[in-house]
């Protein structure tokens, strides 16, 4: 039998015992996985250093081999992001409501783990600590398929995880790491409905959409984020400034960065020049409409590509509009649903905006860099879902768990 | 172009003008729709000739010809479906919760429509309406395609929606119906993942199936009940048999029907032949394993497969089992997460059945046959979702909507 399918039933014989275990219980597991990564800290390095020298010899760029690389520090924050997580009330178990219908049947609503969990991602072997924690919390059994780039890592990694839990007693299969890095493994696992409730993929947009277009299991789909700031006619320009200039410069690289300039044609006289000296002072490249370049003659033109692009870089497109409208309808064809704001102080515009934006998160004068587990007030996140269905926006402990209807009756039957 | 793409803009369109209608205006739309439905009950019954004639032609079986068929009634039923859910509350609009971060940012939780919503269904010309009406009052625009047997009746009923819609001005392309009933045009809607936010198959399991594995579009899954009636070692039997007999035969070609009784050894002699007795009076065909056999000679042998199988007809399976866990495993393999009920007195074997069971709907000493949006006290239903991602179990209003993230800042950067 392949690797696929004995993971899959192991995983879900897994998954109902961990859906029974108490919150101590399940924290007792946790607690244990943390110490063992600090007491292993030589181990997981040693592994983690085959994997770096190897993305070294293939001449993988800096910044990914930087994401790959493991040291103290790295093992010290993992370790201590469990300890947080184990901080966190346990969502499982809460009935949200409960009534008595006519007829004498007590209804509840009770959260209850989703099962087993799948997650596919890319070179962060910090991702494997992270998943499997967050879905132990929530009493679900995780399957991990990383990139084979961190497989040393993420092999150690799950060894030390699964001897931790065993030591006290906890199932080591509510924790697996599919070993076979090959794409046809990942396509198989995008059809295993009969072991998987859902599958996470975490990582750039190219994985995201393979699994999109792949999966007949569930998805949530995470990610990618064109994120506009609109600066409105009646905008405080000086706060407009310092919100772009962070929302595009403090890190480019992550998903709720901004990528699109949308102005007011009444105030991009005097905003664009201060926005782009602002802008320039951290080299970053402006790209614009002719009305635009018409007032900053260093703005270079936009393509029609330009408004759709997620750059994840230091570069940024602008667009001026005549009126709040275009801004929207601007915004609502060529943004990912992400995160969206505008700088007004004008009362009807910002209810416009929040009402017409399509979009997770829709802000009110403020950097669309807070659309995050942790800046809300979550304590932890694993990923930030751009679809509709079952969450939307950073998703926490609450997302990854579902509902079952619990009825109490005495011998009613139907009419 | 094709006329997916031209209904998907043109529903996409109207979902941002319907998402902003307040609740008074869409009851308005609502009043118009069933009223014109009314006054047009003899163009509705001549188009369903149509559709009912070429049935029959086709030598199509009774109780599907008499799902497909309108009569003055069922139009009155129609529209009074209608008045029901104007009376329901709306969802939409209502802050979940919104609190104040440390840096003042504040953040709510506000539901909003999912955008359009993708109905494949078979038959039933009744789900077009309902589908609609389900739709629109919750500010969704809704793309529907049902079976080339109702195509007749759907087109008229579409037809006459719109033009109500029209006459209290508002948008009638929340609505559209796709003309071509061809099973290619059904699996490239399945792909329109750029109009369509979900998509919610009705109908039969290999529609469902069918949707399950070829759509891209986020999917709520939605029907098919193995449901399992589990009789303790300590239940009152005579409410047992009660609730067995009525939620095998009550309406055995439903979803939440009964489809398999599990029974504890120790009561198995007493209990067997009082409820085969019951359900033999209803001509129900009861198959068995050896156990049952030996009790009640009448009872034929049950494959493998029967144990896996909705039969929705007047046929149930038995397994005899030693123990509470022996049943729970029994139900947990076989089941197909709907609805599971256990008879008994026992307090923790309740408890145990109701943690351990993995299904949608979970009962104790009650008939399975109460899963139901409106048993339930949703006033209205959609489907019954049988997934674990977005909604499970009986959806109504609230299911059909999602959550949006609005944070009010005064000028918030990220550190």
């Amino acid at each position: 039998m392949d690797e696929l399918i004995i993971k899959g039933q192991k995983a879900k014989q897994a998954s109902f015992i961990v859906s029974q275990l108490s919150s101590n219980d399940k924290n007792k597991g946790l607690k244990a996985v943390a110490k063992a990564l600090l007491d292993n800290e030589k181990d997981i390095i040693e592994a983690n250093k085959m994997d770096v020298l190897r993305a070294e010899e293939n001449g993988i760029k800096g910044s990914l081999v930087d994401r790959l690389t493991l040291n103290t520090d790295r093992i010290k924050s993992m370790a201590e992001g469990i300890i947080k997580i184990i901080q966190l009330d346990d969502p499982i178990g809460e009935v949200k409501w409960m009534k008595k219908r006519p007829n004498g049947l007590e209804i509840g609503k009770k959260v209850v783990p989703l099962g087993v969990i799948g997650i596919i991602y890319e070179a962060r072997p910090n991702v494997t600590v992270d998943a499997f924690a967050l879905c132990f919390k929530t009493g679900n059994a995780v399957i991990l398929r990383g990139g084979k780039e961190a497989i040393h890592s993420n092999l150690k990694i799950v060894e030390i995880i699964k001897k931790a839990l065993l030591s006290v007693s906890m199932p080591s299969d509510a924790v697996s790491l599919i070993e076979d890095t090959s794409r046809e493994v990942a396509t198989k696992m995008m059809k295993l409905n009969e072991y998987l409730d859902v599958l996470i993929p975490r990582g750039g947009s190219g994985l995201i959409q393979a699994v999109v277009n792949n999966s007949t299991v569930p998805v949530i789909e995470t990610g990618v984020g064109n994120c506009h700031i609109y600066v409105d006619k009646e905008a405080n320009l000086v706060m407009a400034k310092d919100i772009l200039i962070n929302a595009k410069t403090q890190r480019p690289g992550v998903c709720n960065a901004c990528e699109s300039l949308v102005i007011h044609a009444d105030v991009a006289e005097e905003f664009l020049p201060m926005a782009c000296e602002g802008l320039l002072k951290y080299n970053v490249d402006i790209v614009g409409d002719k009305i635009a370049k018409s007032i900053v003659p260093k703005i270079k033109p936009a393509s029609e590509d330009d408004y759709g692009k997620e750059y994840l870089d230091y570069k940024i497109s602008v667009k001026v509009v005549s009126d709040i409208d275009e801004a929207i309808n601007h915004i609502n064809k060529y943004n990912t649903k992400h995160s969206e704001s505008i700088i007004t102080e004008n009362y009807s515009n910002a209810r416009l905006f929040l009402d017409k934006i399509d979009a997770a998160a829709v802000y009110v004068n403020a950097s669309t860099r807070f659309t995050d587990g942790f800046e809300f007030g979550f304590g932890a996140e694993i990923g930030i879902s751009t679809q509709k269905l079952h969450a939307r926006g950073p998703m926490g402990l609450n997302e990854l768990t579902t509902t079952k209807y619990v009825i109490y009756g005495n011998g009613q039957i139907r009419d």
